[in-house]
């Protein structure tokens, strides 16, 4: 219905405001989105992906929000299944379909089945199995979920509950729930949809010098049928549902499970490596491939590549929308009353939160390329027989995980009180992206806890080089060791900033020179003066971060160094570099200070160089950096961040024209109990349902 | 229906655990609580009041999370008349009500109506007004609401775009909003319940000299009403409505509004203080009181105290979960096998991220009192003529209000992440907290901007005692800043802890060095040096939280100094001081070297006496701790936080037996177009909703 409001215009332009902005950064936008987004033709795929969902009425994002818990379930089963008829109708290949995942910004009921499901069949199903389970599994007529997290135990695989019991007379598996803390807890997929499951439970065999006595073979994985094809209810001796309402994924059913003495025939034990024989209850291993250390590489590659998208999403929100709200005069402005109010990101202390938030993003960029060539690399060098940097390798992933999720998730909060009240709004966009990611520093791996792999395998490192000092490098760590080892009762700390110059190469080497020092003094509280492992964990948490910081700082030194791209964004790199670096040594400047990697002197000097890194050297091209990121309209799904500038029009439109509140009308008397008066449930049926 | 998992129970009894928990702490849990919650009666009120509300089923909060938007809001307005009848039925006072809001932990759609709106005809209505409104008001027979912020300016109220423009000729106010971002937005109770409203716009009279030409006489406030009281449909001229979904506040109707030459009579301005004289249109002013800045005084030290409550809250649940949770066995264990895992809370990585917020919380508690302590004070200097202290007061309050926000939001996320995969879950009791409290870093002045208001106060205050050292001095700032001026040159840095004893005098002084010096070097930089403001922000709010934790420190200090509370409980507290100041100091150290404030020696040292603080001193008293806060499971609303420990009966109970989405059945295959197999809405209802 039109009204008085259809034509009114906000105060300042921001679509303006936004051409302006373009205009005076040089950067050239295409060419630093295809250096950033080339690999599996990710820039490209998005385009033409976007181009199909953004024709399709069902998976319009306007009214998420609006959905009660239950109805968001029910929708993304309905968006899973039409995802599913896209993939067919257009070809997509894994890629394709991944994209659109990715843009749909919800998680599939159907994810594991595509995830884990498939994946664990793949890698863990012998032959025989693999062949009778992979066509129904590809055609999606059988559709499947990865049980293995329960209510009591998350983290410490080992430790689950539930029970596999082989029965010699029955040749069949007895999967059992012993206690409600061994129900399976958390499974995607599990709770309304999938009618398989991979059931993760430890193997108990009969002793062969008494049969009546059970041995633990620890966790394994079976393949069990848990609900009816027809009637698509759970079988007896299955308790199966969704867990309820948690924090984001909406639309996924995380469900919990539990078995009554459910019986599962000798073919549901997953056999590729492990094999019970069905005559003697004897098991067989066939050793776990190398590999596996290389699949946690290349995941976790994915993990940093997906951090630092998700992490632009929010800077793109944040920087485009503080580029086009204003607030405020400058007070030393001379004539205040004829300039206008100051953009919001025109103030150091909205720019020294965004800004190296921005040059986080390409840190996690390169050292996610980083990764995924390295894991290349090691896949070759396995194949040759050479697992000799498999340590090292898995190690630096796990602390990169830690640090990297917690970089992406910290910063989305960031970003959002960047932007005052309206961050808070539906419209901001920032809240799926808040309430989906914000388990990823618990998820795969507590980011607090895996770090302690990194420290260990640190610890164990110093040990060798300690011994062995003059024992041959097997890779980078040695040779920082030695390094370390040999100078460390000659070493001064270094000026990294100095007559306003910045030594690049001096702050790569006091990353490492901090790195190798937290390490030697963790080998001295743990192997010289054998401190308990417990007492030292908060210590090691810092040293994991302190050596994975040493990546992200060098994997983005040597890249400015050999950038392939054209002036001025090579020099905004490079001073991006110089602001992620600096950014990161203020953070924690004590620690440089105590290890005598960095003077006192340039540790002082560093805000006032971020601050002129800021404001002269990378503000100007705020606005075409977070362009470059390339992030569509239709998966932002935000007024704030739009492409065009159009802000507080859009918010207008979403909320004055589509909330469907605004569509009932209520009675505020209390002493009147009817509470609608216009269309909408009524009040009865919307309290029975408390 | 019952089944095989009926009679199931947890590996670990949560139950027994708190029992032995608080079986070895001496801690008086009754004599802590009496002494954190006696003003305003708050311990017993709160008991009384949570025994009425547990018996209303309308107050039951297990379904919340599964209710859509537009539900929520209409069980909230249910609410919010079933409080108003209750607090009839039980002849509550303001206290009481209050109480059953906080409890309830819904933001009701009549809140603003009970706060903003009320409180401003209070203060700013003549007595003529006032005879005429209150009534209506005291008995909810308008709805009203405060509409000041827009969808242009919220921290700018200068800003505010709205127009109320006097016509001579009708002797009316002409209410009108001349662009899309002079729209009020986000204004509590307005979206779809008040009737009324007070509206905030630009006073535009015409100029004696020249009747034709408007002159601008800044933001005024106006009583109109904006919904026909039989149809609630808005007049002609007025565009009002929701907002839609946010961050948080799903039961509140925040809302839009925009006016079209709306004209009310000239009694709609609010004229205790000002005055349009209707004959001549003239202003007159009778200044503003003094009262004003104490009134904010009294806000800030609510919102303080509230700040202690919300972070109270998040540490009882995840300190509770932290004991009965258990997760791995300890590696350094003689006989890992015979141990049971150990409870997550004595891991020390848990302990650093739960302990220091635990000992905030006290922390918060008396600064909180203290403000209180002051504001009564306040008023009778006022009361007497002597307004010398209000503004280091209203300085102190902008930067506790800023401080103190920020500890609470930041500390619900780090609480959460504690708690591994279950923090994430709806039975956590963590999302409303979160969702609710994130947004008061940004409302009610934005923590990043209002440290300005202190800075500047610094930046004076230091300015004038430069000028004048041998003044009188007028408060405590006046003290720190002479001893500081007479002292800098020949400063040594102290020892804050030396053969492992804490000095806690010598904290306090450190603290307070820092501040000055922080304050000295942003008076040389804008009042010596002539630096612009804007390039100085990011150190001035750097200071503004230095001279705040100044004030978080010596309360703390003071009230553990002169503790009436009994042993071992006086003696925990003061741990809880060190462990405060202690990890203050760890989080900002190079700013205390920097400073000159404390050696560097003592500043490696602290991180193994607050291990040594956290182990073997607070964590034996952690659960008692916590149970001091007196939080009623009915506000938690948490299976982690419950008193009694049924952690995992509790989340079973709520999945298995109450969530509604277990209750329909859905067809997993894809090539099925319909949905639902049993009941439940059907498919179409469901999109329609998109």
């Amino acid at each position: 219905m039109p009204d008085f409001t259809d034509n009114l215009k906000p105060l300042y332009d921001g679509v303006q405001t936004l051409v302006d902005e373009r205009a005076r950064s040089k950067i050239n936008v295409e060419e630093l989105a295809k250096h950033l987004l080339s690999r599996d033709d990710f820039y490209e795929r998005q385009k033409r992906v976007t181009k199909i969902l953004e024709g399709e009425p069902l998976f319009s994002k306007k009214q998420n929000l609006n959905l009660s818990r239950p109805d968001r379930y029910h929708v993304g089963l309905a968006r899973a299944k039409a995802l599913r008829r896209l993939t067919l109708k257009h070809g997509w290949d894994d890629l394709d379909f991944r994209m659109a995942e990715y843009l749909v910004d919800e998680v599939s009921p159907y994810h594991l089945h595509n995830s884990m499901f498939q994946q664990t069949i793949r890698e863990q199903a012998s032959d025989e199995q693999k062949a009778k389970l992979m066509p129904l599994v590809d055609n999606y007529e059988i559709i499947g979920c990865y049980a293995q997290t329960e209510l009591g135990h998350g983290s410490n695989v080992r430790g689950v509950e539930a029970l596999a019991k082989w029965d010699p007379k029955t040749k069949e598996f007895i999967i059992h729930s012993p206690t409600l803390t061994a129900s399976k807890w958390w499974n995607g997929s599990m709770g309304r949809t999938a009618n398989y499951a991979i059931v993760v439970a430890q193997l108990l065999l009969p002793k062969a010098s008494s049969p009546t006595t059970y041995v633990n073979h620890g966790p394994h994985p079976f393949i069990v049928q848990i609900r009816d094809m027809k009637t698509h209810q759970p079988f007896d001796g299955i308790v199966v549902g969704d867990i309820g309402p948690k924090y984001g994924y909406t639309s996924m059913d995380n469900g919990y499970m539990l078995f009554d003495n459910y019986r599962v025939p000798h073919s549901a034990m997953l056999a590729r490596y492990n094999r019970v024989d069905p005559d003697t209850g004897v098991l067989t291993k066939s050793g776990h491939p190398a590999v596996v250390y290389g699949t946690l590489t290349y995941v976790r590659a994915n993990i940093i590549m997906h951090s630092r998208l998700i992490l632009a999403r929010a800077c793109t929100i944040a920087i485009r929308y503080g580029a086009v709200r204003r607030q405020f005069k400058d007070r030393d402005a001379p004539n205040p009353a004829a300039v206008p109010e100051l953009a919001v990101l025109d103030y150091p202390t909205v720019m020294i939160r965004l800004l190296p938030l921005l040059a986080t993003t390409f840190a996690l960029h390169y050292t996610g390329e980083a990764m995924y060539n390295i894991y290349w690399g090691t896949r070759k060098s396995i194949e040759s027989g050479d697992f000799s940097k498999l340590a090292e390798l898995h190690s630096a992933s796990s602390g990169l995980k830690s640090l990297c999720t917690s970089f992406a998730a910290d910063g989305i909060e960031v970003c959002r009180r960047s932007m005052g009240g309206h961050g808070f709004g539906g419209y901001s966009g920032i809240l799926p992206l808040n309430n989906d990611y914000l388990s990823k520093p618990t998820v795969e791996g507590d980011n607090w806890m895996i770090t302690q792999q990194v420290a260990s395998y640190l610890i164990k490192k110093m040990e060798t080089v300690v011994k062995n000092p003059n024992a041959a490098s097997k890779d980078s760590t040695d040779d920082l060791f030695k390094h370390y080892l040999k100078s460390r009762s000659s070493k001064v700390p270094v000026d990294i900033v100095r007559f306003g110059q910045v030594d690049d190469q001096a702050i790569v080497e006091a990353f490492r020179w901090r790195a190798a020092h937290l390490s030697y003094l963790a080998y001295e509280a743990r192997i010289v003066n054998k401190g308990k492992w417990n007492n030292l964990m908060i210590q090691l948490h810092k040293l994991s971060n302190a050596y994975s910081q040493t990546f992200l700082i060098s994997h983005f030194y040597d890249a400015v160094m050999k950038s392939p791209l054209s002036s001025p964004t090579n020099t905004v790199m490079h001073d991006l570099y110089r602001l992620f670096a600096l950014n990161t040594i203020d953070s924690d400047s004590h620690s440089f200070a105590a290890t005598n990697a960095v003077t006192s002197a340039s540790l002082d000097r560093i805000p006032d160089v971020v601050l002129h890194l800021m404001t002269d050297k990378i503000r100007p091209h705020a606005i075409k950096l977070v362009d470059s990121w390339s992030m569509p309209d239709y998966l932002l799904e935000s007024s704030l961040g739009r492409y065009d500038g159009r802000v507080y029009e859009d918010m207008y439109d979403r909320v004055h024209r589509h909330n469907p509140l605004n569509k009932i009308t209520f009675n505020p008397d209390w002493r009147n109990e009817e509470i609608v008066m216009g269309s909408g449930s009524g009040t009865q049926q919307v309290l029975a349902k408390l």
